[in-house]
């Protein structure tokens, strides 16, 4: 597989960072990760014009200098035994200096009060500026992505055919988890969803309980892999049994809304015209008010991450962006459809790193072998 | 099941609060969950002198009425739209007063920043006030933590046996994992460990890999089940074919340490007391060094949590904590040994909610049915 680019990335962060402040105090466990590589759950990097310091605890230094080691990274590892002791280190890292950013967002109100008894530096809140420059993903980045696509596409393809047997939704789930950790998986890339009838599938959310699936319902299963440390989210939905004329129009109404948004994206869309694509399609049939949230999100090393597409959001598309579509309607009392894939915005529009058939919500028969 | 005594919690969390603030804004989720019953991903607690306000998104507002009205609770559910609207809510939740309290290491820095924008009230930051709460279990939270010990104990008879076989550690943990959802878990309690052999074993928070268990090798296995909402841990350590004298030895050392802390728990002990039973048993034999974590922790909504059993931590044990007892030495070469049971504090000193046999270091053999 690709190797992540991980070396260069500081300095792509140090040259957004500017003049905005002499060094950055990176909290936030998945930045940390992608400026270093380093995987551990407990760490923080300081980076200033000419070091990248990663400062954790004695479970991980070794973990983390042969992480860095690997990925290239030209940074010292330093280690605190305890809280304080790190307080103590980023303090010492920092040196004085005028003005050092932290990452308001990723820091407890807690945490900046002891930053400003030690630090000899003006603290000054500044957010998105690894964000800014995760988003865009490299080669090896959208490879894992694949990777974790492929997986929940093959966990899902030995799974769905088992729908008309009545299984319960945390069955499904269990199944679809174990299937994903067989192939390869680290684990679900988040909480799976398998949400059934009138009342489970009306919840975009809803978490799988031991309601059996039944002839007639409507199944929104939302499944994704955690494939070194990348994700994976896709979405199908399907119908038990035959569909009524009200479920095969709407799953039609759904699916022309998700492909039309999937045709559109591109680079130098903006994320709110492409929410709109979607969403016109579906408020064009009436079906407005049953489109409950927004029409996607970035994914990599987090599940929801920027650009988020919705209504009120309003990023450009780039290339690298890795993004979901997702249309869906809802509604008590008829259940739910979603169907959802996962994109890398390229060069000449985009490519989906989904694979799952969606021309029908008629659950797949088993593969013949 | 006995149910959880919820309606009584906001009296209690009142009376500790006193005079230090007029209102408290709980941000953190068990803390919210403990306080009303609500479980979903998204919600606030304004608790004033009369009233108790939960704030959520539109997502949870029919499940947030729903659960407090299950639990017995008095409340007012309030819901928007967006962060910002949610915060106004807040805001006008609080009114006019002098001082509200808000959690300081469960507020990020820039959540500050937007509160002190809309609160009339001067915030002050107070730590711990539902925690010194929520630390005492009831009958209920205790029977719910019973049942996911119950769960964990019976996925590891299924699953230990099969150590002889030369499964991979993540086999292990596939296995563990699957047999717990199947017993009625919601899901794991936290990342399974499955650790064996000179090096990952060494590490006391390994992750599994594809590492084959291996005649001769120790495996640490480190497993628990959320039921309800609540959690259990346990740490059984195996050899698996002929013991070596070294690690019966260190087998046999860990365990007295370990029975020496169960039996040492009773209230009015101080965690550093309860700390200082079991690191003594194993420093008396030589192997200080090798014991380099702490003895225990509380076990609750949360998996780690107050009371914090360590060198450094200075609490007295009270009826109703429900903490671990975890003594363990690891070495590079050797590997490692832990045995962990979960105890809750009573009023004649503990009872153990783990019931997996460990008198020895041999993997059980499967049952006979």
């Amino acid at each position: 597989m690709e190797p992540l680019q991980i070396a260069p990335r500081a300095g792509r962060v140090r040259a957004r960072l500017g003049d905005r402040a002499e060094a950055l105090l990176v909290s936030d466990l998945s930045n940390v990760r992608w400026l270093t590589g380093f995987s551990g759950s407990n760490g923080w990097v300081v980076l200033t014009p000419d070091e990248l310091v990663l400062v954790t605890d004695g479970r991980y230094g070794d973990q983390a200098a042969a992480q860095m080691a690997a990925a290239g990274v030209d940074a010292t590892v330093r280690v605190g035994a305890t809280a304080g002791a790190i307080n103590d280190l980023l303090a010492d890292t920092v040196k004085p200096m005028a003005t050092l950013a932290f990452e308001a967002r990723h820091v407890t109100y807690a945490q900046f009060q002891a930053y400003e008894s030690v630090m000899h530096a003006r603290l000054v809140g500044l957010d998105g500026v690894v964000e800014a420059e995760r988003r865009t993903k490299d080669g090896g980045e959208i490879a894992r992505i694949a990777e974790a696509c492929r997986i929940a596409d093959a966990a899902l393809a030995e799974v769905a055919p088992l729908l008309d047997d009545g299984p319960t939704e945390a069955e499904v789930r269990n199944l679809l988890e174990i299937q994903m950790r067989e192939l390869g998986a680290e684990g679900p890339s988040y909480e799976t969803i398998v949400a059934t009838g009138p009342t489970n599938a009306a919840l975009p959310h809803h978490r799988p309980t031991h309601t059996r699936i039944e002839e007639g319902h409507t199944v929104v299963i939302d499944v994704g892999a955690l494939y070194d440390g990348y994700h994976s989210d896709m979405t199908r939905s399907y119908v038990v049994g035959e569909p009524t004329a009200e479920q095969r129009d709407l799953y039609e109404l759904v699916l022309d809304a998700q492909v039309r948004g999937v045709e559109a994206v591109a680079a130098g869309l903006s994320t709110k015209e492409l929410d709109a694509v979607c969403r016109d399609a579906i408020a064009a049939a009436g079906y407005g008010d049953w489109f409950t949230h927004g029409t996607g999100h970035g994914v990599g090393l987090v599940i929801h991450e920027d650009p988020f597409v919705g209504r009120a959001s309003d990023l450009i598309l780039q290339v690298g962006d890795v993004v979901t579509v997702e249309p869906g309607v809802y509604r008590e009392g008829f259940g739910g459809i979603r169907v959802e894939d996962l994109v890398v915005v390229t060069s000449t529009g985009c490519r989906s790193l989904t694979k799952t058939p969606k021309d029908s919500p008629c659950p797949p028969s088993p593969p013949t072998t």
